[in-house]
């Protein structure tokens, strides 16, 4: 029998003196009831308005911590994306004063997305293969007190990574007794770098493994995921957009706002859709790291988001 | 008949002052005999030694400058990737005083790769897939006098982006009259990044289309690619390791010395030949660009290499 997580088993900061909502021996398998990333405060019906209107003392909550028995700091716990329960509906926003293009765009947006066909329609002729992961999934932190979710940290946290997709195998440093683990943030999809800085944010469920490695050390988390990293139908490619700049974010940033005059040229989408399209399915990869006085972003659209 | 640039129709700088080795009508397609990015200072005999002996006023030679009839600046040049020739060696190199870790490897460090098999072996159990493409590819820049050809620009140059592979279409700025393109530095294999500086650099013959779209205006180089982005036998899955960071450079600079240090204790490589293997196989994603005040950025290892 698996044990499960409840939604109200949830905290708004990396602290090492919450108290463990449940306790278990390695080789356990839980489900999380993961709540979407604004705790509720955003629904189907909701717009732009309620976006400009969110508590940001109540976002980005994780489910847990959870006791792992035998866990103390210099261990590795490992984390198997067992699984997902099924996406009903998602939302994408643009926070104001939050984003890779802030200053770009100051007003508040907010798509929502009917995610119960399986499928995330974005407009007509643009769909976005589903391909869900966690946004936030960590340990606690060895420093007292309490600690902003927003930021990935040497515990995980929030990492954003798109390809902690089922079957990966996650490795995270403990850092306290115990390890303290949580995990919310569900993404339904989202491109590398999260741009506008959300996701297809969804409640579901996620089932997870877990097991220690007694005395082996990581600094930071790294995984193992079984791919493809390219989720949806295969062989259309990719149109690219590149930026140069003298540091890797004036690079991302020129790379982006390239892909999005070319969305709104190409797909007659308004520059915020356009935004919100990259945030969800757009990749940011380093082209070029060496080539001195510049780096070189490319952005990567996957052709096969278009009917 | 498809017109040859030779070998010897190299130059070393971006200059529109360059006089053109030849002249081609839109539509036109052209080989080009590229030598590797040493210009010839490097053989396949060569060692450790011989990279410190490097003449820099010497490197990144490029094949050309083409006049593109009718070509004006604000056109945009359409380079279709038609094929190549075939590779018979090439050389991975750490130059002193370049390349992401630069300070942590400050001494040189040489292999060669016998590629006259279709085939990349870096050692016994390591084969890196073959997917060629041209590092340094544009067009001439409007500035008076000669311009570096080692950062990438505004008219592309040494973009090292890895899937500009067979059958990519590049688009190009056109800045100045006839659009003056160049092309070299072709690779044999390259991971996103580039992170140790070098590339399986490898002489090579390249076919290449051109098409002019007259008043297309783009900032900068974008491309159109056919995917697969992964080279190699598929299914196979990536190791990653994660970096987090106040900006994205020293992101990726953690996430790279934890793959090295990865590299070296599973697979028994020295630190510098880890480096290398992360230069020539290895991708850099910005996982995450906004949640502030850090930025995720992720080494994808491809376990295809492994036997």
């Amino acid at each position: 029998m698996q044990h499960t997580i409840h939604r109200h088993h949830h905290h708004f900061a990396w602290d090492k003196s919450i108290r463990p909502v449940h306790e278990i021996d390695p080789g356990s398998r839980l489900r999380f009831e993961v709540t979407d990333s604004s705790a509720g405060q955003l629904k189907p019906s909701s717009t732009a308005e309620d976006v400009a209107r969110l508590d940001f003392d109540r976002v980005n909550p994780v489910n847990g911590p959870v006791f792992v028995k035998g866990a103390e700091p210099g261990d590795t716990l490992e984390v198997e994306i067992a699984g997902f329960g099924p996406q009903n509906w998602g939302w994408t926003a643009v926070i104001p004063g939050f984003g890779l293009l802030s200053s770009d765009f100051p007003n508040p947006y907010l798509k929502t997305w009917d995610l119960s066909g399986g499928r995330a329609q974005f407009t007509d002729g643009i769909e976005v293969p589903i391909a869900p992961f966690p946004g936030t999934i960590g340990t606690a932190l060895p420093e007292e007190g309490p600690h902003s979710l927003v930021p990935p940290r040497q515990n995980g946290g929030n990492m954003d990574i798109r390809h902690l997709t089922k079957g990966t195998k996650l490795y995270l440093p403990v850092w306290v007794q115990g390890a303290l683990f949580s995990v919310g943030d569900t993404h339904a999809a989202q491109g590398d770098g999260e741009v506008c800085g959300t996701a297809i944010e969804a409640p579901m469920d996620i089932d997870l493994s877990f097991k220690l490695h007694k005395g082996k050390q990581i600094k930071e988390p790294q995984f193992e995921t079984p791919g493809p990293l390219q989720a949806g139908p295969p062989g259309r490619g990719h149109f690219v957009t590149t930026g140069f700049g003298t540091d890797l974010l004036t690079a991302s940033k020129k790379a982006v706002s390239y892909m999005i005059e070319h969305l709104t040229m190409k797909y007659k989408l308004s520059d915020v859709e356009a935004y919100a399209l990259c945030s969800v399915a757009v990749d940011l990869k380093i082209s070029e790291a060496v080539d001195m006085p510049h780096y070189l972003v490319s952005a990567y659209l996957p052709l096969n988001i278009f009917k």
